[in-house]
């Protein structure tokens, strides 16, 4: 089964809002094994979403309209497939009841346009609308399968899950199942990574595998079809196992992860506490390990140590290593994690110190950074970064590879 | 002029991630007085992009493409839309000595599928890529224009506002001039403020007014069309004198500022410095206020005191005041601010203490906050905020609500 996502709205258009929707459904339909070849978007306009229709029944066998079920003019999804289809919109009295009931609850004052909501194609599944007024519906017309769902993500979303993906999934009957997983590596650039497996990717065709590159980082998405799912992961399985061999030094972990959540993962599974001295990252580090659920309790605090002075001054870097060696140096990382880590009485300290840029600092060029990593019973480390980007993008990649490092130190110094 | 955009890229289709792209996209085009009239998303195929090339030929003057212009095999946007015009892809010298030097400055090894990056379609304008490798470009072939823009936001974005935006504004010759400005407001509701105004809303055509909530800040877009832009200006002068008149106290700035510019820019003309003590917030002011251009001059630094021991041994707050008041409490946010302050030799301390969620703390719902302000030669002030938001919301608005109290407080002891 091969789908479309097409969404109606002028405010997608003016850009006033963003598609999320076609997101969320993506990931659902995939779920289902129903391909999606497709998304549009197209205004509140009756000719042309008339148009779309036409074009979508010519590539696709599901169609997922959101949006356009609601009470004023320019909402006119349904009755523009009505006529496309030589459908009637019958009133559906158990949503009528529900929006009645809707604005009794919320105290307020129900209108005539309201009412229109109601209104259902004939022969219709609805689908009903916990959260909001307007019923979904599944209508099915000789290989052509119509959705509607409404736009508000808050509704569709809970409507989607609790009535239509058990609706689809009986539709499809005993077909494959398909399972997914994503594999996250860092260290190694996107073409860097393809050329290492290129050979791979080409013999593959269950699981799939799809790069992606983002922000520094690069995920690889398997997806394995079969009708037994223990056999669709162990394709998935020995796929992994085989890329692994040849990247596996980048990779760090599955699905919904980042570099971040390991490193927190890690700190706790060592019950360890942390703390960081930043300079170039202006804070970054510990705002990203503070927002990780739950990690907030391993961060004991630590300094912005944006300037000389404070670095001087709260974090005790020697003036003979600010004099001779420069703040942006390996000896002043390593001073200041140690420091910090001491200040704070914590078990590690991690400290940033470079140039973000946009202008060079005593003499050291853009990018040029220097990372701390102390680890209580062990020697200080330092890393040296030469990052290429503007400002914003160094102190991103400058968190990653503070993560980055500390996770391979964690991890050395507890199998040693 | 008509426009489609047209997002090329299999990740889209899976739901791993939103066409961010299509919403900037559909602004800047419509500042230009283009019409977007479709959105579409296709997948890393060939037939399937050529159908929809046709598609939008058949029904849009201008076509946006984003994404497949990268390194890898997937990547097949400019070559298969060549194909369609029967041109080739000529090597760009400039693009490929810009990814040469790319790769020399991050230190990395080039590999041969990199160089593809710096194919363009012969005759084709080359849109520089300042951010990353790929050349973007326009291509006009009677009738239909093709824009090929890279996929990653952070490239595409800085490529069509620099080169692009220009480029299409030539090309629409001498029309309207359309002029925009956007209000900023923060500390009133969306709800609120459209009932304030909503009589100057309706009763206006030129300039149009677009409110925009997001983030807990309000924005309305005013958008004058004329063949004078003198005259274009004065119309949107005389609406925002109008709004102003009547929510004034809730505007803060212009086009793209942002509370924490607006911020930097009112400390910089005090010829200040500020440092900031975080808990709740972990880092966040710190880290935002680094962010903008120019801004690290005027923070010394800070500290994250994320935990008691922290605010106790590094920030000095004292022991009565955590035994008694407990650490969400106003004192325990003045002796931050004055005493972070004071450990940095800055004119400015601010603080944020208070419960971020999901768990409450010492009793204290989640959402409770304060923030305590220090500015040289002034008592310490605090402020009290209820927020009802989830953790990662509650983290952001007490940073705008402490640049919100700051500002005010400067300004109130400027004017003093």
């Amino acid at each position: 089964m091969n789908a479309e996502i097409i969404a109606v709205g002028s405010e997608l258009l003016l850009g006033q809002i963003v598609n999320t929707n076609a997101r969320f459904l993506s990931r659902q339909l995939a779920e289902l094994g129903i391909n999606v070849f497709y998304h549009t978007v197209v205004g509140d306009n009756p000719e042309r979403l008339k148009s779309v229709i036409k074009i979508a029944e010519d590539r696709s066998d599901l169609i997922v309209f959101t949006g356009g079920l609601g009470p004023t003019k320019d909402d006119l999804t349904k009755e523009t497939i009505a006529r496309h289809l030589g459908k009637e919109l019958v009133m559906d009295e158990q949503a009528l009841e529900s929006i009645e009931l809707y604005f009794k609850r919320t105290d307020r004052e129900m209108t005539e346009n309201n009412k229109k909501q109601a209104l259902v194609l004939e022969d219709a599944q609805v689908l009903p609308n916990e959260h909001g007024m307007a019923p979904g519906m599944i209508s099915d017309n000789g290989g052509h399968v119509f959705m509607l769902l409404p736009g508000p993500p808050n509704e569709m979303e809970p409507m989607f899950l609790k009535h239509a993906f058990p609706a689809l999934q009986s539709k499809l009957g005993t077909e494959d199942v398909i399972v997914s997983r994503v594999l996250h590596f860092f260290g190694i650039g996107e073409a860097m990574l393809e050329t290492e497996i290129v050979d791979i990717i080409d013999a593959q065709s269950n699981p799939t595998i799809a790069p992606l590159a983002s922000d520094g980082e690069v995920t690889l998405r398997l997806t394995a079809k079969h009708s037994q799912p223990n056999t669709a992961m162990m394709l998935m399985d020995e796929t992994e196992a085989k890329i692994l061999s040849r990247v596996g030094e980048f990779f760090y972990g599955y699905d919904d992860t980042s570099l971040m959540y390991e490193l927190t993962k890690l700190i706790k599974e060592n019950n360890m506490t942390i703390s960081a001295a930043e300079s170039l990252t202006g804070g970054m580090f510990q705002q990203e390990f503070t927002s990780i659920p739950g990690a907030g309790g391993l961060l004991k605090g630590g300094v912005v140590c944006y300037t000389n002075e404070v670095k001087a001054e709260v974090l005790k870097v020697r003036k003979e290593t600010i004099d001779n060696d420069g703040v942006v140096s390996a000896q002043c990382a390593a001073e200041l994690a140690e420091n910090v880590a001491s200040l704070t009485n914590s078990d590690i300290g991690i400290s940033f110190t470079g140039v973000a840029g946009p202008d060079e600092l005593e003499g050291n060029p853009v990018g040029t950074v220097y990372i701390g990593i102390w680890i209580k019973g062990n020697p200080v480390q330092t890393e040296k970064l030469n990052l290429g980007g503007t400002r914003a993008a160094n102190r991103v990649r400058t968190v990653k590879y503070g993560c980055h490092f500390l996770i391979k130190a964690l991890k050395e110094s507890q199998s040693a």
